[in-house]
């Protein structure tokens, strides 16, 4: 009996994490649309660093926490935009995990929503006291050049 | 031992409640691009509501469930579109939960689909004995107002 | 103590199952825009079988990792593109699965991205020694004929 309880434990934990990764993937959307800078920047650690495709990287998660009041974004927010992120593929290593998925940043343009940006993210995650947080997002456009498809087939073969 | 297996049974629980949302969030658009009223309807409370952007709304899930033969919806279908959920972020607690997600109407228009809507969502949801329903969802159209916006930061400090 | 070991275990083989699932269908996007073509061939059984609308179906899963060479993949890939798929609804029967979804091709186009694809999906998924693997997808395009809705309410009933 010890031994089925250590293995459910085991598995348990598995699944909590991988739930938990996708809670954390999923709070980026929300928190950037929703222009939410406290919980934008309570997603990467403190020394955390997110490179968006075509952008300088934020560094630090008060940079990254900062980015909703660029103009840029300001910009998107006045129009109407929708930050959206696959499922992704979720490998876990003990304290660290990396999620592999494609963004889309719809913005509305007349009647329609036009796909403003389309890119390939991997997230490079950590475990800091039971909370998953991002150590660094690398995002690149999928424009046809060859580093937004290694950033997607990269991780994808730890776990099939 | 009996502290071990009572942890497992509520974190199981938990993992439990989150699958049940997802799936019951998922079910969604192949209800509606299915024209599956009867699923449809079972997804609400009985007196459970739906307010999409721009329209009335919906009260009570024999509305909800008519919704697929509104002569808006049954254009769609007849051009061929997608009502797509992102991954939703989502906090339970007890008996309640609140989902936060974006949805997208992607529309037929000649050789490709446009996108006809980007919508926030809050779905308010409850348990009844043992499945998750909804008892209200609130859409709003990303089209820049503050509104949407409001609906998708509310929930997520809760959790982050 | 027993009791309850038992039905712990039972709950979480249905969490591993779906989580399990959600990560298979979450590898086709990056494989495929990965161009890695062995992540690929490993979701199929050696005899699944993949029918994309309007393209003949791929037969045997070394037929469908070489679905990444075809000049209509090699073309999508050098304009840029992305394959996304939607959370999946999903029905698990013992050892064979059911899991529908709405897939979208993103093209690169100018500088926006147009969806050039919306489809149904059905994946019809088998247990192979505790690894989830795909037998048969169909996939339809979302152009207004009735095949596509077809396949979207197939499976809802089963478990709502």
């Amino acid at each position: 009996m010890e031994h089925r309880l250590e293995a459910l434990e085991k598995k348990v934990r598995f699944l909590e994490d991988r739930l938990a990764i996708y809670q954390l993937v999923a709070t980026y959307g929300p928190a950037v649309d929703g222009l939410n800078g406290e919980s934008l920047g309570r997603m990467w650690t403190e020394d955390g660093t997110y490179s968006p495709g075509g952008f300088d990287p934020y560094v630090g998660n008060a940079a990254v926490a900062e980015l909703i009041n660029t103009s840029a974004h300001r910009s998107y927010a006045e129009r109407g935009c929708a930050h959206v992120m696959s499922m992704p593929h979720v490998v876990v290593d003990g304290d660290t995990a990396v999620a592999t998925n494609v963004s889309r940043v719809y913005v509305k343009d007349g009647d329609q929503w036009r796909v403003d940006r389309a890119s390939a993210n991997r997230w490079e995650l950590v475990r800091n006291e039971e909370r998953w947080q991002v150590r660094n997002r690398t995002n690149r456009l999928l424009d046809g050049s060859e580093e937004p498809r290694q950033l997607l087939r990269a991780h994808l073969s730890a776990t099939d």
